[in-house]
């Protein structure tokens, strides 16, 4: 309720809309601590309402304590229901998280000019990026299990293994000391698959571990994170399966000495351009700059991308509570990649990394 | 290639547009074979281009062989970059797959009125639900390490296991034998937490088992799926930690009855409402049928709900080709939920089940 009062105060007294929707089911989760929510309409007087399905109603009822709450049946028109609410709370000027283009003509249509719409999801993300005491347990909980899995990756690799079977063992040791599954798909890209920062794989659609089989002396890159209580973690190791070559070596203490440079550019107040540009800055004077071919990092919590964004173009400072990712990287086509991420809490004077795995370049094996 | 022929066959023949602009990762992957892309803009005349960020510049040019491919840097507007080859290309009526409003406002802008943009993401839906042999191909694999995960789900499943304890032995043991991850949270739904379909989950942010203790006699909902290069298999099924008081069984014998006669009326041709309603009607006979509180089922395939689906409200006919859940369910508040499912290939005279776990109610303890 806390969280509903911020955005209240944001959105209606800063920015001056007399009403908030949101449909994201992440951000419905942030404000009621509920999944599987449609939609809540947040009227500048009057009550709230918050809209499920009927699939999930009862799930709701048990966990949106404190909240008004309307069933939608199957096949019954949220934007309906909406528009018709948002009349009765005589609401002009409607501000909304995210919707499609569809959902949005649909909402346009059924309010019939009586409110002014507009897609301020930026005022729900400025909220979610400082974490409080009680989502920094759940994340520290996140990034202990996390360390677990890259202990068992270090473990695991070696000669002759595949990269699923390393996924495999990593993803059983986090599931079994309690991860609610992964952060997102573990990336585990061998030899010159490493070369590829999403390991062949995509954001939405997932994927990143074959059944290639990893070779003696290769780069392996094992970027992956647990999850707790819909908290993320996220972590990213490079590992040689046996003896590390100089030329790997080479590129693993130019990408480590970006890291803990980065590391110490955190901090509250920091732009977070200027944090990716002294990452940036050690990659470039080592001769590799054009082949860092990614943002220095993301925030994380609920989704594993979300605000701040650490990157030449962003226009974020960084406060206490921000949780990021510091992830420099340098990819070689034909030879492999480097990358060393950590997921970085920003403190009053300093950063702390929640994850710690170790930062050797070799494999036990 | 075959595919993008045949979208542009329904959208510039049959639907009379002359540019296409697909921008959802999973319909990219469909289209070309690589995850990671951005963008791909389609024209009636002249050649198709794909944008890909630099960050997946390099797997995109090892995966997309074949394709013109643009890269885009870091902050460079995408809409700006179609507008431009829109206009080149001179398109005058645009489809879209999925834009969110954003996206669109900005593209509109871009294009000044030279091109008229329209919503027609059921064209490539259409599309995808008809699988065709390679695909099946991957669906048989995904469904045969999901039969191996519900076997070890029947082992696991005892009194004093924790529901996420479950989770682990299952999704290990279909990763161990090559499966590409989880096709959605893994839901371990115990004692009255199985009377919510999605077991306190929600569907984008995941969720759906705790570490609530399984304890004696209780209904356990397990509904879970592997993936294999790229596509999913999904299925459930309701297991007593054991033995099955006599209501249980009656619950478990009504939605197995209404799961069976759905299955018989999965044929090429049959109205997907009404293979709907025959299942329902198993359910309402028995005097359950305000507690089956979701449609029967949804296609599979890159995705893990999408076309065809199976309601009440559906306007779609099944085809050969088609892959789709057959869920029947009751859900009793406060006593527990029962819900069989398995992924379902319409053929040409009949339905296959790619899932096939056992149907038994009692785990194997």
């Amino acid at each position: 309720m806390d969280r509903v009062e911020a955005l209240k105060q944001k959105a209606f007294e800063v920015k001056g809309f007399d009403g908030f929707l949101v449909t994201s089911e992440v951000n419905l989760y942030y404000f009621t601590g509920c999944p599987g929510l449609t939609s809540m309409l947040i009227p500048k007087t009057g009550k709230g309402i918050i809209y499920a399905y009927n699939v999930n109603y009862e799930q709701a009822k048990y966990m949106t304590k404190g909240f008004e709450l309307e069933m939608l049946e199957r096949g019954q028109n949220l934007m309906a229901a909406v528009a018709k609410q948002a009349k009765a709370c005589k609401i002009k000027k409607l501000a909304f998280d995210t919707l499609n283009f569809e959902s949005y003509r649909q909402l346009a249509k059924e309010l019939r000019g009586q409110a002014r719409l507009k897609p301020k999801g930026d005022l729900v993300g400025e909220l979610r990026r400082v974490k409080d005491p009680k989502e920094l347990q759940l994340m520290r909980k996140a990034a202990e299990l996390t360390n677990t899995g890259m202990k068992i990756a270090y473990e695991t690799i070696k000669p002759g293994m595949k990269e699923y079977q390393v996924a495999a063992e990593i993803e059983y040791a986090m599931r079994k000391r309690g991860s609610w599954g992964v952060a997102f798909d573990t990336i585990i890209a061998s030899g010159a698959r490493s070369a590829f920062p999403h390991g062949g794989g995509g954001t939405q659609l997932g994927g990143g571990c074959t059944n290639r089989e990893i070779r003696n002396g290769e780069l392996v890159v094992v970027d992956m994170g647990a999850v707790y209580e819909h908290y993320r973690s996220d972590i990213t190791r490079t590992i040689v399966a046996g003896k590390p070559q100089t030329k790997q070596t080479e590129l693993y203490e130019i990408v480590r000495a970006s890291h803990d440079e980065a590391l110490k550019a955190i901090r509250p107040g920091a732009k977070a351009k200027d944090v990716d540009s002294t990452a940036r800055k050690v990659i470039a004077d080592a001769g590799y700059g054009e082949y860092f071919v990614h943002g220095l990092g993301h925030g994380v919590g609920l989704e594993v991308h979300e605000g701040p964004t650490l990157s030449s173009l962003s226009k974020d400072n960084l406060t206490i509570g921000n949780v990021v990712t510091d992830e420099p990287g340098i990819y070689l086509l034909g030879f492999g990649g480097v990358r060393i991420e950590d997921t970085v809490l920003v403190h009053k004077g300093n950063a702390e990394c929640l994850t710690s795995g170790p930062y050797n370049l070799e494999a036990n094996c």
